[in-house]
């Protein structure tokens, strides 16, 4: 069998059975050693190509998307530093639990480490960052190396997406001519009905005897808090509301736990513990027994203090599956379990008269109802960044998705994001926290043709902007706020803030660009609200426009730190008075 | 001693013992976790910082800067994926042999691994492609430590800058809180004159009776071909010419070779073998006994073919230090040694009459010439994409630096650079030869205050549009030559463009962009000239300018694989018209 003719059986029979094993949507990255891959990618029916230029914004679509639709994505690149570009992306797929497989392209061994043009070690590039890598044989098409495709295609997939979800590495060297020939007979393989592989996933679930001693203990006592943090199955609301509900608990409800939103009764989910658990006295007053935890550790500093300040409440953290999502350092007890099912199981195993101290699930939502009142009724006419963010979730719609930026703009959304029945789904990249690549995973998400609001920072829009050409080239519907406070926010609430000296230079890192000429040069329509009404217009109009829209709101960092300040402080004070004095 | 103090001598003494060791720049990316470094280098009275907020720039503009100044460049950045960013200039920093130093700041090892915010692994991220990894120790200032943190700077720059140069990567745990005290006394450490550690480097001289041996027996071999390939060592040119016109052989000069440009004789230099190579005929007509390279392998495609179909010719590598760059597969001996050295050894060991083959250098410099002729009067009115590169190489200033990128740029400069005496450094991103980074390689080289003209294509441009903040922020003179075909232009020249169905969505990726725009948002002046005159005049103008100028040319796909191949079929036709019958 000739060159052509095993190389393109060989690709043909990977993509297919990935196809098969449940892909739908591939990125690739123009290149030349990455040819087999990429038109074998495109000449299949049932796989949709999004080509991206710039590999790390690729990679980032790429975690969009698989955020999105909880669905694998594959990337293709070229050899040589395009492998690398994806490096940003597949430690956020890893740290947040995302299947991406990467495809990359190789020179074959003998072109390796001998001064060949864009030759790089690409072999466990990505290091401990990828649940798998696997350096692919060179193609053949010998019915044990179709098997063999088929079987790295299906596990590939498999392992990507079982247990904690997280990135795969195929390495595949070819060697020239590189064309592969799409008119052979029987080019997806032997007509086959199923995938080569099929893997059955059992959930864990625990012991009956355990269950039934863990529901009584919890249940004899009195103050238990049950904390929901970032993460990504948008059923668990329904059960643990129930859970919580039965017991008495409040639940702590971090802006990415999905259950702030959506149908089920919110009639226990606490959101507004951010800003009243800034206060040591009444985080003095709210001392648990014990800390029940879904999800990762939530994203409010408050929360964290509340923590470390009670290492001698027990505090329990629930795993799906494997990880040591504890940074406090308490003592602590591991669940490994899924979520969902232990809570079913809880409350099948709970007693009828569960609620133990009748005093503490409504302490909690008093303050959750002062906090609320300052956030709900913060409203102001100017537009400031809180303002803007409150004003976002007001219209934001219904069975949307919001992709929400680190540093400043999740901050602002955990403060504001009150609960409500809309089906939103939050994302956002909480793996490493970064504030590269999120242009690109929020055109990725919206790629999925859900509509997407992308909320972020002027650093992070600025860090990606590159990803904007997906938007113009796909049209793209994508509604981007922009947080313009010229630079780094953040460390205005940080130490840092105190060293005048170097301050501006290192750490505020003004931008001073006019984004409105970006914007045009990627086709989006430009807004500049100026008042607080304007931004609610502003935005309904963007939600029913075509393609990319962003709105640029400007603030000031130093106003914005004064509004935050004032704020905490009016919740504080109105609890101290109302609250603390009734004790 | 408290936390503070310690902390702060740990990093002044680490920096100070940087800057003792020659470090003069340091690139930073904001922060919180990299405080200390970051303040701390920006309080150092002898290290330059720049700011570069995204770290993909960030690690291309240093990797610019150092290979301009052959200095090492250290680059700060914050923990997460801040440092994953760095790593496609790792690697092209690694491939090309360029002293970078990434000094990344990490979490402490209580926050590693526990679901901690924006920690990440970060121990040997980069994993081969450094030259040295170390986790530093927790801050203290025993003399012990003060010690160590000294060695370790020393150590770093060592490691970067000898042997083959490359990076090296350090690894920093902080604490909070993270703010250094400047205020206490002897803050840069005990005054100290010299540096705590100096290295003696010896250069790799071959024994007297090999050199001999090797000598002898060269000279008694017909035809021998010198060839250079991309090299940074400006003052072997001298030696190296010196040594071809002794022995009468052509020296085939690449582009990057440092030596078609500069002061010496230029006698020898082959500079259009690229042209006429490329013909199967003219091969065989050239057909040598032995080859001998100094540097890496030429970009020329045609020279690779011309290795290949001589394996019977001996070849002789020449490396520096350690190295295997010879991807052909021929056999070869490899001589370890310092270039300039063995130029020199040979050239005293040479008898005095040493030229075998009387008509050999003659035919190679006919073919050249007429090579030469073609590519001079090529001279058009129409501006295509090799008439651009033609003019721009014409008006070029003396000691200035032109900065290449990948695919196409290197391509032409190969075709147009001819023989000059202006002193023109010429620098490229050949490692990996990837199209990522261009941008800020280019404004990175200007930082040194040296003007330098970047030659690049519309989709490396792109790649790295971030990469001008840094040209705004700083002032930087930089004149950027944009030939915008609107896609990958080298695809037309490759198999590729045979395949009609895929070709422009996976190859030709036209990105359909108003740079005008971008380029003004980054305050940058903006050309188009129509005529290739005016690209001359332009060209003139820019040069006169302070800060960012753009030119972009645009160009046609089709038309520049039109031109190109007229070009080459017409060199070929005069030489077998003109060489091949007078033989």
């Amino acid at each position: 069998m000739n060159h052509t003719e095993a190389l393109t059986r060989y690709i043909a029979n990977f993509v297919d059975e990935l196809a098969k094993s449940g892909l739908t949507d591939v990125v690739i990255s123009p290149g030349s050693r990455s040819t087999p891959l990429a038109m074998t990618f495109a000449e299949h029916p049932d796989i949709k190509e999004w080509v991206i230029i710039d590999e790390r914004s690729a990679g980032f679509f790429g975690l969009g998307l698989a955020k999105q639709t909880n669905r694998p994505v594959a990337l293709v690149c070229s050899s040589g530093t395009a492998a690398a570009n994806y490096f940003p992306a597949i430690i956020e797929a890893y740290q947040s639990r995302v299947p991406l497989i990467a495809l990359t392209a190789d020179r074959p061994h003998e072109l390796r480490d001998v001064g060949a043009p864009q030759a790089i070690d690409q072999l466990k590039l990505y290091g401990d960052y990828v649940k798998d890598f696997h350096e692919m044989a060179l193609p053949e098409s010998t019915g044990t190396m179709i098997n063999y495709v088929r079987t790295k295609a299906a596990r590939a997939i498999h392992e990507a997406m079982s247990g904690n979800s997280g990135p795969v590495h195929l390495n595949f060297p070819f060697r020239e001519p590189l064309i592969p020939d799409f008119s052979i007979e029987n080019l997806w393989g032997e007509p086959l009905a199923d995938p080569y592989h099929v893997w059955h996933d059992g959930r864990k679930k625990l012991p009956e005897a355990l269950v039934k001693q863990l529901s009584e203990k919890l249940q004899s006592t009195k103050k238990g808090v049950i904390v929901c943090g970032p993460q990504i199955d948008e059923e668990l609301g329904e059960v643990i509301t129930l859970l919580a509900e039965k017991w008495g608990l409040p639940i702590l409800a971090d802006p990415l736990s999905q259950i702030r939103t959506g149908s089920h009764s919110k009639a226990n989910i606490i959101e507004g513990y951010d800003a009243f658990l800034r206060n040591q006295e009444i985080r003095n007053l709210l001392k648990p027994d014990y800390i029940i935890r879904f999800g990762a550790m939530p994203v409010s500093k408050a929360y964290l203090f509340y923590v470390k300040e009670n290492p001698g409440a027990q505090q329990y953290v629930v795993e799906n599956h494997l990880g040591y999502r504890e940074p406090v350092g308490n003592s602590t007890e591991f669940i490994f379990a899924d979520p969902i099912l232990l809570c079913s199981d809880l409350i099948e195993a709970s007693a009828t008269d569960t609620i133990r101290d009748g005093e503490w699930l409504p302490l909690w939502n008093k303050l959750n109802s002062i906090a609320k009142q300052y956030t709900l009724h913060a409203s102001d006419t100017t537009l400031t960044e809180g303002e803007a963010v409150r004003r976002l979730l007001e219209v934001i719609p219904d069975k949307s998705s919001l992709y929400v930026g680190n540093s400043m703009a999740i901050r602002d959304v955990d403060t504001f994001l009150l609960s409500t029945s809309k089906s939103i789904k939050l994302l956002a990249n909480r793996g490493a926290n970064g504030i590269d690549g999120m242009v690109s995973s929020g055109i990725g998400a919206a790629s999925s043709g859900i509509p997407v609001t992308l909320l972020l920072g002027d650093l992070s829009f600025f860090h990606d902007l590159n990803g904007l050409l997906a938007a113009k080239h796909y049209h793209i519907n994508i509604t981007i706020l922009v947080i313009n406070n010229n630079g780094g926010g953040i460390f205005s609430f940080l130490p840092q803030a105190t060293s005048e000296k170097h301050f501006e230079a290192l750490f505020g890192t003004p931008l001073n660009i006019d984004f409105q000429k970006a914007i045009e040069m990627y086709g989006g329509s430009y807004h500049t609200p100026q008042q607080a009404d304007d931004l609610n217009d502003v935005l309904l109009e963007c939600y029913q426009e075509e393609g990319l829209s962003v709105i640029e709101v400007k603030t000031d960092r130093n106003e914005n730190l004064q509004w935050h300040r004032e704020l905490w402080e009016a919740i504080e004070a109105e609890i101290v008075k109302t609250v603390m004095h009734c004790e």
